[in-house]
């Protein structure tokens, strides 16, 4: 019998949560722990494909880059070299994590990271009204003088902290080596993939290049789920559904939903944009792509079989 | 009829050249100039497996954290975090040359990078006498801070610049995922694995864990090769033979020698460490540890059935 294979989006607090200093012992002890909450699948033999975002990390990198010219001369790579630094390190974690989990029940599989490029129209229109500010900040003449001379974009920060960089989010096509994805995650390995949303590339007739944007994690990791045929798709995140009216006196927790009412709750704003709302629409994604349902919820409620948010057909 | 498969050790010219600034497009050209030269294997429809060093990626990346420690207050993470940053970032890169050779030969085979933790004996003689050093330079003051708060070993820099952590650099023991990796590049998969050595590892009842290390490239190479049964391990450098009395009146290209005489040749001194003496080493393991020959050449040479110099039995 074929088993079920589910696809996991890890959350931002995997690795990092607020209140800590964001320790290299305490990013391994929070995705040991979140490793941990997905014991209730693999206790029931599923196949396991995860994926993850890398916001602050990949943030970082950029800092890091940039310190490292400033400090030593060294040269300051882009932003798709960035996220394929995110991916190795955080793949490492999660390997690092799932094994210990494993070891503690007493059970052996593999988990392989791949380093995942995503491929991404080099026409969406995304990349004409870029809006995700990314890495440091800098003066107006700095940002100036760097748009010049790299073409890219930089808006006024709104809190006055400087001009920053800002890139497009593109809507992810077509996910490299999925076929490899598939063969591993259906032989019972654990595959971690689509980190950070994938490296983000655009088609060329001589090959893929990289190019510096973000590409939302939930849509790709939705993107993945889909074409591999998963049966159940989780988005990991910090509350245990999905709320409208959220924080406000009739706030209501949403236990399964339609895709024509989360379209709707969307066009309401129901959700926050940079939060729930993409979270949403890669629920959406995957279920009019031919997914039976996803569920949005909290690493800590996947044993339990009313968890989460449903979203349906 | 099974295909022979061949095990490729990139060396640091791949990426970075002397002369060279080290741009981004710079790094992409040289490792697509790097794969270039392995069309004629691919020609002939071999298996492959390409490991790499890490070597200055590593270290910048070391630089890289300590300055973003300095000037952003990020938490700098250590050399195994760092090293498994430069196995996504130069497996992209490899994956990215790859892709961009194979369109303009018209052929279209999977290049997969794997993350690859390499397992090292807690107990390796090594750990006793570290002698690497990496990363940025400190006082004698700060260096005995560092030591006192992380355990970690700082020396002198002969040369006067200061003093710097030194690592050891174990024996692999044991590649994880080997399996996987056998299993891909024998589906025809090109396979990126143990990049920069490995991220070196050791085992414990509760898993597998990060150690402060540098595992050289030839080296877990060769193990990689040795046990896979790969028929052909080649060591990628930019001379194009092995020479002994090397840059004097005498200095001799070696063709073939047996392992009896590279041991020979070792002991006598003949090959600069850090250089060729870890390159020969890597194919006497692979020898003694039953393949059938280690070939040291110029990528260039690839193509040349006499390239080379050959390690047999």
């Amino acid at each position: 019998m074929k088993k079920k294979l589910a696809m996991i989006a890890f959350g931002g607090n995997a690795l990092l949560r607020s209140g800590q200093k964001g320790t290299y012992a305490e990013q391994l002890a929070n995705v040991q722990d979140t490793c941990e909450q997905l014991w209730p699948l693999m206790e029931k033999g599923y196949d396991i494909i995860i994926g993850h975002g890398n916001g602050p990390q990949v943030g970082n990198g950029l800092l890091r880059h940039e310190a490292g010219q400033k400090e030593y001369g060294l040269l300051a790579m882009p932003m798709d070299f960035c996220g394929s630094e995110t991916q190795g390190s955080i793949g490492y974690m999660i390997e690092t994590g799932m094994e210990r989990v494993m070891r503690r029940h007493g059970i052996d599989r593999k988990v392989v990271t791949l380093i995942t490029r995503v491929e991404v129209g080099a026409d969406d229109p995304k990349f004409q009204n870029p809006t995700k500010p990314v890495g440091p900040y800098y003066t107006r003449e700095q940002a100036e003088k760097l748009h010049e001379e790299t073409g890219a974009v930089y808006r006024e920060d709104p809190k006055g902290n400087g001009w920053r960089k800002v890139v497009a989010s593109p809507v992810p096509l077509k996910i490299n080596n999925i076929e490899v994805v598939e063969k591993l995650a259906r032989d019972g390995v654990i595959v971690v993939t689509v980190g950070g949303g994938g490296i983000p590339v655009t088609d060329s007739p001589e090959g893929h290049k990289g190019v510096e944007a973000v590409i939302d994690k939930d849509l790709a990791s939705a993107l993945c789920a889909s074409q591999i045929g998963a049966d159940e798709f989780y988005i990991l995140t910090d509350v245990p559904k999905v709320y409208i009216n959220f924080r406000k006196p009739d706030q209501k927790a949403l236990d399964t939903i339609t895709v024509a009412e989360a379209k709707e709750y969307l066009a309401q704003g129901q959700f926050t944009e940079g939060s729930m709302a993409p979270k949403v629409r890669a629920g959406i994604s995957f279920v009019e792509n031919g997914g039976s349902e996803c569920v949005i919820t909290e690493a800590g409620q996947l044993g339990n079989p009313a968890c989460g948010t449903r979203i349906v057909k």
